[in-house]
């Protein structure tokens, strides 16, 4: 045989292997497609109104064929995180990582200890964090969140979050994520939406965690926003440094703003846990189409806590139960809905 | 032949069709693969420098194999709009739309037109508006473009981009859109990054055409920030109406700081064309690895503008150009380096 002929087999060799290949990936692509289609995208979730709804939701908004649905560009959907993916009992972690750095840096400023808010917030109960007026909660951030730079600040909420132990579980803030939320996130993404938070909690707290532990990036998160300030540092580098100035506190009505300055659209769902959900809930309502609002309700004193109407935190009146009900707003049971609320249980 | 045989056959044409059209789709990906890695991303550069920095740079960053490599979500590219990606002489269309909207406001209230700085603006000169100091401008702004709901300015904005006409070409302002620089966007888009607008111009001007024109959405336009304000409407309808209060001025240091606020990390490439883009540059830069700086010059009378030093709009000194030599940032030259300018040349 020629080298000629040789070379004209090889080469028809590696066309037949070729096809071979494309073929098995085909293979391989139509199994795993069947696959998921068996495979359980919310296995945390009892079979109940809550989990058809969402299912339901993205049924309708992600089939063309469907008069409820929504090109993928406009996909968004808005998650709230204290009491919505992760425990906000018996203090929003945002607080309690501002009240150990305000420990430390009394130890190495004494003057601050004696100054107010400070001295209340270190001497009195931790539950009475939450009922500080807003005024003292800028004061108490600032004190703590602001000065460094930007990179700075995320490698300190990174090392508190790192050795901070949960007072009942005993473990890291970071593992008391709700793992049904997780999954409503990954459906959610599965399907074409954006998945963004819109925390009352500072940007720069959950922007330190949030793309490792929710696989939401930076740019997704929308929280209580402090002025950065550019300058130069002693080498000329350019440096951005956390400013003593709130833009805005994306609480209540400072949710939906929070979410025109960020994201510009309407969000077709909106997951919330309590009163300062309500305007976000309401807004995202109102685009009408397909929307999905969802309120998770905490009724489990047995797995998590029972809380609402006379809770400091998170909470959630007997008027938002009405409202939720006059307008068809699905209220999550942790109690009934939630096979299993953490994935280590 | 049984029913049952002609069923079993059926179903076996079926899959043998099933097979064949697999087949088909990916002999046709292979082809369309093929005729993709053919078509060059740039035909509207001409060979040299500027042309080179950008194929160099998406190569180097999307090849996993490169020491150059950035993940995908780390692909993010910045873009100044006015004199960038759009022409910004004799005066920014943003400040054209104000000037315009005020000449509407004055006919329904003669007052307005009493009061400065409108009383100046109104009879002054169009290239008198690169003058005014931001204190000024701020009230032109907010005497313009708030007070609305932000659904009302941005069909506003609309309304007028499809009647106003450019005085030199007689066309609509965005098609007055730099053709090579629409294909960078293109091309960075095609290999995974997130293409953002960081402009001094007003967020919800660009917003209104950003994602028709040039493929960006809403949530990826960083600009001059307005807060809004959540309230109900007569009928109870919760609506976000546009609040006279500047929450950031995105020229010079406000690009980086504005980068931080919305997308909270730092971008990979960024493209700017005067002294108001130095310090995202900068920032940029600073960030290390492989990244890409760019700096359009216009330097071609006869096709666009020829200006720089001397302009008020869009100034570009001999400091920013000895800065760009000296960092090796990359210089555009509109003349040399653009075959063509727009789309309909």
């Amino acid at each position: 045989m020629g080298i000629r002929l040789r070379a004209l087999r090889t080469v028809h060799m590696l066309h037949r292997q070729g096809r071979l290949a494309v073929l098995a990936l085909c293979c391989l692509l139509l199994v795993a497609t069947a696959a998921l289609a068996q495979t359980d995208p919310l296995p945390s979730w009892n079979e109940g109104p809550a989990r058809q709804a969402i299912l339901a939701f993205v049924q309708a908004t992600t089939d063309a064929a469907n008069p409820g649905y929504v090109p993928p560009e406009a996909r968004i959907a808005t998650f709230d995180q204290d009491g919505t993916t992760w425990v906000e009992q018996p203090m929003y972690t945002p607080l309690l990582y501002c009240l150990a750095r305000l420990r430390a840096l009394a130890e190495e400023k004494p003057e601050l200890a004696d100054a107010e808010p400070f001295k209340s917030v270190l001497s009195g109960s931790m539950e009475h964090l939450a009922d500080l007026p807003i005024n003292d909660i800028v004061k108490f951030y600032t004190a703590t969140m602001t000065g460094m730079t930007v990179e700075a600040l995320g490698g300190q909420v990174r090392q508190w979050l790192a050795t901070a132990r949960d007072a009942r579980w005993r473990r890291p803030y970071t593992e008391l994520v709700y793992q049904p939320m997780l999954e409503v996130m990954q459906f959610l993404r599965a399907h074409g939406y954006k998945t963004y938070f819109v925390t009352g909690g500072g940007q720069g707290f959950l922007r330190a965690y949030a793309e490792k532990v929710y696989g939401v990036p930076p740019e997704q998160v929308v929280g209580a926003m402090n002025a950065t300030t550019f300058s130069y540092d002693a080498n000329g580098k350019p440096v951005l440094t956390e400013a003593p100035r709130l833009l805005l506190n994306t609480v209540g009505p400072g949710k939906p703003e929070g979410i025109q300055l960020m994201i510009g659209r309407r969000p077709q769902a909106a997951f919330g846990n309590s009163d300062g959900d309500k305007e976000m809930l309401e807004y995202v309502q109102a685009g009408g189409g397909t929307r999905l609002m969802m309120l998770v309700h905490h009724d489990d004193a047995a797995r998590e806590y029972a809380y609402g109407a006379q809770s400091r935190v998170g909470t959630f009146p007997d008027s938002l139960m009405a409202e939720a009900a006059q307008r068809g707003w699905v209220v999550i049971s942790m109690q009934k809905d939630w096979k299993r609320i953490f994935s280590w249980e």
